[in-house]
């Protein structure tokens, strides 16, 4: 990087681009109401000027203060890459990130006082479901809130950070139907979870764009957990028109599906392709290792952490939902599905 | 759980049992110099007494109280048990955790006197190699340390918590024994490190009691990370001869000899038998499942956050060193060794 006297301003770059700094201020936060070229513009100028946004600094959030990450359930391979991308943000700005369990039920009106009392500026909520109620109590304790990848679709003006979903969902269908396969299953997380809705839908759509029919029976919803996809590839597996190919709402039900096919003789992937989604650490270690649907956990979980602490230091956001773009990595567990897919055919052990 | 009027104390019981609280507070610690007939009674009248161990409260600790739990990488499966322990125990106290990551060269006097200022009461580092400088300077910051799975075996008198990492080692190695496998090879950590070489000597003892020969190329250190056993299981696998069973010092690195055997067209058990330790999540989730050495470390984390809070209450730590017991769980990865043991007899694709 190149010495700057100063650090460029917002209004430096909007005096350069000839426009306003709110247009500059659009372009920042990825708004789609500017012209493209004033966009690509004022994107040039903001590389040239090495702009850096500017962070809540340690003085201005106080020494003691702390963001806490609470989740709904035991830790996991999800939530590790979530809490790394917290702590990354939080260190660079000296903020303690404390991370916690808190089922739905126990988070009552008292809850969202005793944050404030010990002295955190903001809560962020992993994959919550949060009632009408919860939401009141926080906001009557002037706790800001960042909810990720949130279960329900929100009523209130909830701020979120998720992931593409639908797109992640529609690529990974589109992978394997481009290896070939027509008999595709899905096995996802709970049927009125959001983001699972949304990837059941990329699949729908496409397999439709194919023109390709969804077997009833191939579409299966769990809990994301890995004995869904033990018990659900088991199932799958065991029908007269089996699939060729899986795909798995979660990189765990991935792991189960294929410890599912490994316990009926059948070869991962020459038998049976397996995809999965969220591309954490177990996804590089399952044997093979998993072609799945890249979530940016760690970039989620920064954006969160960074969010929090705009919404406590009083300033506006401008979009409330941000979604990270979700990316296809394709690994040794899926393959062309062989000639022959005739139910049961080309198997060992069947 | 029945009701009792008055929580028992230590001197209700050493009263009951005839003998001093501190014989009483001997047996709750498990200190071996206590008479067997004596330690039954306090035993049983502990249980008949319903004896709970104080806890700190959360008046006595401060409403911002925070323990930070720092570790020297970024997170994995084995670090996603010791939070979810000290969280867990960390809750019961009100008590918030704080998770970090901090290289050791970043460990500066200004580290130590940061964390105070920032309302951290104890500092648990985790898998940690902690100079004699980074001590002197958490001591003069005042600020009370349990080391979790120290990496060196440290001069000072350092609290630390560990597992039996000499009868784990001893386990995996006695149970591939008794398979019938007689060439099994270790794949560890750092050779430096006070775990792996407690496991390595388990390996090497069991061996030695059943006059099994150690092949020098049979040993192999790494840093307990998968790709260690990619390429220590491909390197091991492509020898003349090759183990017909593999011990790895970590999960992780025994999914990376999965991978690798995998490779190979080798099939697990019916080819190699692979037994890995620690028994993080991705054991139960490999296929096959795996067998592996249970650390606790859920407990080990609870242990550690009880011990740092005691410590920053100022009260009297007995033992210094904790070792929490390991336990082997037998799943499908092992097997028994086939019976014509010739180097790459009976083995597909060699």
């Amino acid at each position: 990087m190149r010495a700057s006297p100063r650090r460029a301003t917002l209004a430096t770059v909007a005096a350069s681009a000839g426009v306003s700094v709110a247009t500059v201020s659009k372009v920042l936060n990825g708004r789609s109401d500017v012209a493209p070229a004033t966009r690509s513009l004022v994107q040039s100028l903001l590389q040239q000027h090495d702009y850096v946004a500017p962070s809540p600094r340690r003085a201005e959030v106080g020494a003691l203060a702390t963001v806490e990450v609470q989740f709904d359930t035991d830790f996991n391979a999800y939530s590790t890459e979530i809490i790394q991308g917290a702590v990354e943000a939080g260190a660079e700005v000296e903020v303690g990130v404390v991370v916690s369990i808190r089922k739905g039920a126990d988070r009552t009106a008292a809850w969202a006082r005793d944050l404030v009392a010990a002295g955190r500026r903001a809560l962020i909520a992993v994959t919550s479901e949060l009632t009408s109620g919860q939401l009141a109590a926080l906001s009557r304790a002037h706790l800001p809130l960042v909810v990720i990848d949130p279960l329900n679709l929100p009523r209130a003006r909830v701020t979120s950070v998720g992931s593409t979903n639908f797109a992640g969902g529609l690529a990974a269908t589109q992978h394997l139907l481009s290896l070939g396969h027509r008999r595709i299953a899905y096995i996802g997380g709970p049927a009125t979870a959001a983001c699972n809705q949304a990837r059941l839908h990329g699949y729908r759509a496409a397999m439709e764009a194919e023109g390709v029919p969804v077997l009833p029976d191939h579409v299966r919803t769990g809990h994301f957990r890995y004995h869904d996809g033990v018990e659900g590839g088991a199932a799958l597996l065991d029908l007269p028109q089996a699939p060729t190919a899986i795909f798995a709402g979660s990189d765990e039900t991935a792991l189960g599906v294929i410890e599912a096919a490994r316990a009926r003789g059948l070869r991962i992937p020459e038998d049976l392709s397996v995809a999965g989604f969220d591309d954490t650490q177990i996804a590089r270690m399952a044997s093979p290792p998993l072609t799945t649907v890249r979530q940016p956990l760690r970039e989620m979980g920064r954006v969160a952490l960074r969010t929090a602490l705009r919404l406590a230091a009083g300033e506006q956001i401008d979009s409330h939902h941000v979604e990270l773009a979700t990316e296809l990595v394709v690994r040794g567990s899926t393959a062309p599905a062989s000639r022959d897919t005739r139910p049961g055919a080309g198997r060992p052990g069947r």
